[in-house]
């Protein structure tokens, strides 16, 4: 009896995060049609992306697609986006390879091990932030360092996979050791590696762009013709793997995927080490960081489209609650990818079960057609990702930035070329700080400007930008930022500078109507200004000061102890002092 | 011939430099007077200081004095403040015992070259930020954060000298364990010593409090009596250390400052040792931004008592040469200190040459006076350090900031735990980290409103607020922030969730009367919003943008683009709509 109420209080805060029990109960036929077809669709390209992005992760194949189906189960139940297509990304791969790469060597097991992990460490991370609602956090990741990371990594992913396309050994931990490597392997380039893979390459990037108006000027429907160029890259997949076995290309050396387990994913725990455990846990956070804003804004502009939204707070539980799946059945690293959640959005998935319709189908694939990857060169694999990735190189970013704003073109250009440079968690851990850093720099010297009376109206504007009126006895100044540590003490020299040396000078007017906040250290800074000016034998004022900024400062002595006055106005102030 | 104009360019900059050109020229006697007694009067107060920090950092007592001459020239040379005295102060000297603790073991020769390289280390970076301007990175030290530490600081000091008042050993890195180990030596207390150390703390309260008011009464004036007061400490020197002598107590187990080496301080060349720089470079930041800080509101508190000016970054390389002065003779890191630079003021300092004048004094003492100093009670010196040190300690800052602001207080409060708990380097570290933390996290959840329609005025309030007209069509938003990355997602989520299952609305006018700034990220947000507005069949307006922002926003196709319009006032935004 006693358990009862107990036992309800630990299952109401867990219901309440399980979104599909909404959803659920709407379920009808017309839902379960449109989520079908999706499901078709992806499952589709899922396949050989799956594989592909495991070979890029530097692990073995069949781990991408044990990432496609479990993880697509959990956020069904979790996650709250009607489109999401979780699984297995290039980017958290490449991150996946990096993170892992400084513990263990491909091809391990301690290698595939620390990866099962790092999934284990991104999930709880993801629902730890999720369960406290700490989603701002990925705030802090601006627009133009996300976009030059991700242009940075397209480029070294891309770079990376032109080992499998020359058939040659080549590694690095930067762009440059990458480009170095594979300009000294280039002599043992495998003439079929190369036909296979540039053919495979030219093959896909003629599916994306002209395949589509080619079927439909054959007479099909616009959504027929485009569903079909999503097979492209299974149809790459099964024309080469036909290929490499007639051909015995593998005899030749071409490089190929050999055994695939077949079966289902094996259910295990991930093994507990402590020093592995600590050593990933930086980069799970930037995974987890860097694939939740992407999948968030994904769904945030797929949701839009239909007016539903989104819970950022669930999403992360959601992709927490993949995570973990993915780590449990020997997955890796997984979030919601852009492409194919267009893909699934496009088919016509109405909720969330869609992706459980295509763990299935991955499901199916793992336990029926992996003995036929045995023959699928690696080739293949290389230019479906090279392909893909291109589309995330865009360095239209530089231009925008460099028009609109300097402090952020630093940003992004800092962001890609430490990313090139020194890989990707220190380039996009230094874009971050560098991101917060020039944002409280730029602060830190607010626009000031020194204002005055424009003729016959109450309005008060720049002396350098307009005619205006002012008294040799009377200092007006505009402070356009929120007053706070770091520009508290800028203030105060500004002032200072204005001040010494200016014998006319009576009054100091401060006009606040920019300033939404004064911290303590700029409420020091004030008293400062405010002892400093009556030492001189000067005194200081306040005008237009907003609600809430006043609601506060009446809390402190600082109004009471002020030499001068607040005024509510400019107009009235400088009318004051002059009568 | 070719030499000449090279060696000006090399010159140039370094005159720029050396303010003493400046007020130099116009020295004349009556500066003279002021600064000779000014120098008579910081020099009585120093030597006991002096040798006391010398002690508080875990050195011989000579470096305190060492510290004490050339860093005052350098200082005279670079400086730009009148009044700052410098040398050793009590929160440096902590950090200094703190930092070189980390490195060898007190008493030997290795802890004394790595308290000479941290000077020679905190010279450099203080030059550097000097020369490259960096002053303002001091900005991002709060001041709630501040005074937490040197709040906390004063406690730990004080504790850290009971030790030597009751004659014990003790040690430990933070307050539980300085406090730990007191209680379980207590048992230990040497009784002659406890009454030198208890007599003397005594005695050193009175001559704060009542030594001034009854040398007053006696008939002296508040000047002079003033002045006789500042001698209070040497005094104590005086008395104990003949009391000390003449009873023979180091034979009673009282210890003695012992043999302090008679002479000029030794110059030599820091020793560069690759391993020792790197480790103790992050503390010699912090050293150098604390004193900085320290130093220049000292500074600037005092030139604004007479119309002058102080120069931060010219007082970066005044205190840098400071620095670098006092490693190549001896010493270690120095700073402008509180207490002694009113006193220098007070006492009529005119010029940096007062500090010139004090090292002559401090020098005459280290070649004269040193063998006196034998039989010194260290207990009289810790008296000295805690009745110092204890005016640092305050609280009231708590009760401020709570009133005031509680992400301040919450600033102060973990600055003061974690430096009592782990130290003053992770305590002060932490506070600098969490305020900006702090001022990110309030910035990116802005306060935003909806506003409607004072009736009978062109005025907009918030809704919550005021009795205003809305409409149902349309929506109007203020925010009451700059749009930045950290802020620009949650004005996404607000935007829809406000606006999802609303199906009245048509238009959405965001008002932006209080954004200073719109970034490259909040820009994309506001782009998305208005994309997704539209797949809603909404229209996105904007208002009141202010100068800056719109001459930055003309340079980008976002107002091109954008459904909406956009309006000077918002009245004329809901007028143009509804008519």
């Amino acid at each position: 009896m006693l358990m009862e109420p107990m036992r309800f209080h630990l299952i109401k805060p867990l219901l309440r995060h399980m979104p599909i029990l909404q959803w659920g109960r709407r379920y009808n036929r017309d839902a379960l049609e449109g989520d079908l077809l999706a499901a078709v669709i992806v499952t589709i390209m899922l396949i050989p992306q799956s594989l592909a992005y495991a070979l890029l992760a530097g692990l073995p194949a069949e781990m991408g697609l044990y990432a496609s189906i479990l993880p697509l189960v959990a956020y069904t139940i979790f996650g709250t986006s009607r489109a999401l297509a979780v699984g297995p990304v290039a980017v958290v791969s490449l991150m996946t390879a990096a993170a892992v790469g400084n513990l263990a060597l491909q091809g391990t097991a301690e290698y595939i091990a620390a990866a099962i992990a790092l999934a284990f460490l991104s999930g709880v991370i993801l629902l730890v932030m999720g369960i406290f609602r700490l989603g701002f956090l990925a705030n802090f990741l601006s627009h133009p360092v996300i976009a030059g990371f991700i242009t940075a990594s397209g480029i070294i992913i891309a770079t990376s996979q032109m080992k499998h396309i020359l058939g040659i050994d080549a590694s690095g931990h930067n762009l440059a050791e990458l480009i170095g490597s594979l300009v000294s392997q280039i002599g043992q380039t495998n003439l079929w590696t190369l036909i296979i893979g540039a053919s495979a390459t030219a093959f896909l990037f003629w599916v994306r762009t002209g395949l589509k108006p080619m079927l439909q000027s054959a007479g099909l429907s616009p959504r027929l013709a485009g569903n079909l160029a999503k097979a492209g890259p299974v149809g790459a997949v099964v024309i080469t793997t036909v290929l490499s076995w007639a051909l015995g290309l593998h005899e030749r050396g071409v490089a190929i995927v050999g055994d695939v387990p077949q079966g289902l994913p094996p259910l295990t725990l991930p093994r507990f080490d402590m020093d592995v455990w600590s050593s990933l846990f930086g980069s799970a956070l930037l995974i987890s960081i860097i694939g939740f804003v992407e999948s968030v804004s994904v769904a945030q502009t797929l949701a839009a489209k239909k007016r539903q939204r989104i819970t950022p707070d669930q999403e992360l539980i959601g992709l927490g609650a993949s995570n973990i799946a993915a780590s449990i059945s020997g997955g890796y690293p997984v979030t919601g990818g852009f492409a194919r959640s267009v893909v699934n959005f496009d088919a016509g998935a109405k909720t969330p079960a869609a992706g459980a319709f295509t763990a299935i189908g991955i499901a199916i694939a793992a336990l029926l057609l992996t003995p036929l990857l045995y023959f699928l060169p690696k080739a293949t694999l290389a230019a479906t990702i090279i392909v893909a990735v291109l589309s995330l190189v865009d360095f239209s970013i530089l231009r925008t930035t460099w028009g609109y704003s300097k402090t952020d073109f630093a940003a992004v250009t800092a962001t890609i070329l430490l990313t090139l440079g020194f890989g990707v968690e220190i380039g996009v851990s230094a874009g971050v700080i560098l991101s917060i850093f020039l944002f409280l720099y730029r602060t830190s010297r607010p626009h000031i400007a020194e204002v005055g009376l424009v003729p016959g109206t109450e309005h008060f504007r720049n002396i350098n930008r307009h005619k205006v009126e002012t008294r040799p006895d009377i200092l007006t100044i505009r402070v356009d930022e929120n007053l706070y540590f770091a520009n508290a003490r800028y203030l105060e020299d500004y002032i200072y500078d204005r001040v010494v040396g200016d014998d006319d000078l009576k009054h100091v007017v401060l006009m606040c109507s920019a300033v939404n906040t004064i911290d303590s250290s700029a409420l020091e800074s004030l008293e400062a200004i405010d002892h400093r000016l009556r030492d001189m034998g000067l005194m200081l004022h306040l005008s237009e000061i907003k609600g809430p900024v006043m609601d506060r400062l009446s809390r402190t002595h600082f109004l009471h102890d002020l030499s001068g006055k607040v005024f509510l106005s400019q107009y009235e102030a400088v009318k004051c002092l002059t009568s």
